[in-house]
């Protein structure tokens, strides 16, 4: 008969009995087809109820270690021996970012101003939002995007963008990137994707790693040069034109209206257009959207919060020419809204309650300020040091013409505690001629003080 | 000289003048190098300030209309003519879902019972969580997920699924659809997807639109089949084992081992386990995960907040081998995490402060006495009805043996107000001979009394 030495380790007696019945199947010692005590004869061996080992068997039945079999009682079912590899994989640990020096100021051109978050509207539209009464707010989301959401966003591309949409055409999506493989779901893998080089590396990884054919046409002053385009049929064209990224120039009208005539003649061919921080332009008012210019059905307008409310925030939208909606709404309906519904409605009212204007509004304004500041900061590096890029979104470009490499001016910069961004990893196949000694400098995040003390170091990072 | 009719439409005045000109240039009316007047003159003609004409050349100039020419003036850009297709595609609406019959009784599988969500606990957990003193709220999340969720879940899933890992292996995504598709961009194409039939349809669809092969294999009453899995040397193999999907089964030890042993003889076979539901065990304990019994590093195990807190909230989690860990960090290091930081905080306050597996446990017990009442309506309706799949999850399995279809089962409840779901098309190459005749009734969101009376609805629809 089975003993069982109870070891009371503050389990239930009837997993104990449990664990070591399953365990001495595991092992063998308790073999295959062999009988096991009926549920009284055990209790009564073991002093203890017949509840407690009917638990035991019970749960050594439902996953399958013993079988009942009627009118002749438990046994042991068959289980095979489990095969181990005889090297286990050392395990992988994350590294730590390898950041020996420690940054003092960083012109990182992805950090927003946490200072001028509006945490306060927030607490107010959570209140508002939250609630028992809006069934809605735990139901699965809407596969495009809540309704709310995208009825703001209607009225609010319209007037800030130029765009022209119905509520139908918007997608709710977590991210560019994620609007991104969305597209490559809609098309599959035999279109073609032309990208801008230099160009915004997540988009060209993503779409590298989708398996799409992923090609890159230089920019010229304008941005993406036209001719190389001509002989694509069936491509996609991924471009920045309010704001190149990285270089910071915005497509004028003429070369816009070239590129929509690309894919105007050929029915294989979309754009992109990727307008990921059009909000913030200092000279003048932002450039209509090329979507607002396409008449043809041609133009993917992507947008997103993450630079106009959080980064933290993975809320972005695409508005898809009536000629891809029927097909992606197709895929939709497969595929579940990667967006929590609560945030979509946090942002809808953010918007709908006039609140999101008046953010971007102080925001532009603290940024134009920093951007002043820096410029005037980056004068005292004197004839050496020229600037491009300045007239839109969070970071500008410095260009050194001391002969110093981009390498040496990142790294002389870091020993001193600055940390600048080179421009050559955003080029496709090494950087051009043009673009040597470059480096993004962004200054969303520092204040007036930080501003003029980095550009005081890099003065003498850079030996100017 | 240029005439301005300003027609004062709140606009202001600059912009009048820049529209105008606009237009004109497009319109061709002023042409390729023709020559504006200077500011000055331009001002002093329409009787407005240097400024006003300043600011609107200044857009012009920007979008390219005009350039600017130093010491000769302003000349009109060249602009190509802008094809325009002649038919235009005709807007496609998304239809409203096409239900004529009002539901009265929905036994969706789906659904979640909104009454015991924890709303004091979020609203708590929300003031703690967003403020002004947490600059990660407003940075982008972690790759991988917020740290302190993933540190949440090694020791949730520790506890409640045996499952082994370190914070390093989690990935948090925004849904099982999401973290599938991460999964195929660590493989790309070329590996095989081999899932249960009858299965969770959208991982189905996921890998179909992917371009992966997808192989179905059709499972008995132990879950997938093990003999056609043999053949396959670079395979992904997705199963349900807690509770299969559709089906309801849970996997046995010994078909498990089977499984497992099948990955340990290929270096190229992994196992997917979707552990969606597994919380929600009635009758024994849940079943250690496959996880917890893998030693080689062949199970990637997912799991989802959608069943145990809410559909809306889009947070899921995926726990990879260490084996998998550097080729994922390396692609993930190019991908932006779609899941807001905000939300990831709030979940892993509401599981470190003990909300979650309070909720849980109540939730348990809710479903478990609904599913008391399925089961004693379903009674009633006498012998012609078997019932399978009910140990665990928010659904269970009717089949019918008076003959009837299963189209006309659906149809004939829906003419009664009352919508039970078909399983025919979770099989994918048609529904096998066993289970003819079955729809889903799930029961998560159902009071007593509408369980009554949609049962009671049934037994009509179905002459029984």
């Amino acid at each position: 008969m089975i003993t069982i030495p109870f070891k009371n380790k503050g389990q239930f007696l009837y997993e104990e009995i449990y664990e070591y019945l399953k365990n001495e199947i595991i092992a063998g010692s308790l073999k295959y087809q062999e009988k096991l005590p009926s549920k009284r004869n055990m209790a009564s061996h073991l002093s203890v109820s017949v509840n407690t080992v009917d638990a035991a068997y019970g749960q050594l039945m439902a996953e399958g270690y013993v079988e009942s079999i009627p009118k002749k009682g438990y046994f042991v079912c068959e289980i095979d021996t489990y095969f181990q590899s005889e090297k286990r994989a050392v395990p992988e640990k994350r590294s730590a970012k390898s950041e020996f020096e420690t940054v003092k100021i960083d012109f990182s051109p992805n950090a927003i101003d946490h200072r001028i978050f509006p945490y306060d509207a927030f607490r107010k539209i959570f209140k508002a939002t939250f609630n028992e009464y809006d069934l809605n707010l735990l139901n699965k989301p809407d596969i495009q995007g809540e309704p709310d959401l995208r009825k703001a966003l209607v009225d609010l591309l319209y007037r800030s963008r130029g765009v022209i949409c119905s509520e139908d055409q918007i997608i709710i999506g977590s991210g560019t990137d994620h609007l991104l493989q969305r597209l490559d779901l809609l098309w599959g893998r035999n279109k073609e994707i032309i990208l801008e080089n230099p160009v915004y590396l997540k988009a060209y990884n993503i779409f590298e790693k989708m398996g799409n054919q992923v090609i890159s046409v230089d920019i010229d002053e304008k941005g993406i040069r036209i001719e190389p385009l001509m002989k694509h049929k069936n491509a996609a064209i991924y471009v920045t034109p309010s704001h190149q990224f990285p270089l910071g120039m915005s497509m004028p009208i003429d070369r816009r209206i070239k590129l929509l005539n690309v894919a105007n003649q050929e029915e294989g061919i979309y754009i992109i257009e990727d307008d990921y921080d059009s909000e913030f332009r200092y000279n003048e008012k932002p450039l209509p959207s090329l979507q607002s210019i396409d008449k043809n059905g041609k133009v993917i307008y992507i947008g997103t919060f993450s630079k106009s409310i959080a980064p933290s925030m993975r809320i972005s939208y695409m508005v898809l020419p009536e000629t891809l909606l029927k097909t992606y709404l197709e895929i939709a309906d497969q595929i579940s809204s990667p967006v929590s519904s609560l945030e979509q409605k946090m942002i809808a009212a953010f918007i709908a309650d006039g609140f999101f204007e008046k953010h971007v509004n102080k925001m532009r304004k603290v940024y134009k300020e920093k951007r002043i500041t820096l410029m005037n900061a980056l004068h005292q590096l004197g004839d050496q040091v020229s600037v491009t890029g300045e007239n839109a979104g969070h970071h500008l470009l410095v260009q050194l013409g001391n002969g110093m490499t981009e390498e040496t001016m990142c790294c002389r910069a870091m020993n001193l505690g600055v940390k600048v961004y080179p421009v050559s990893p955003y080029f496709i196949h090494g950087v051009s001629k043009n673009h040597q000694s470059m480096v993004l400098l962004g200054y969303g995040s520092l204040t007036e003080a930080e501003i003029y003390e980095g550009i005081g170091l890099l003065k003498k990072a850079w030996d100017l």
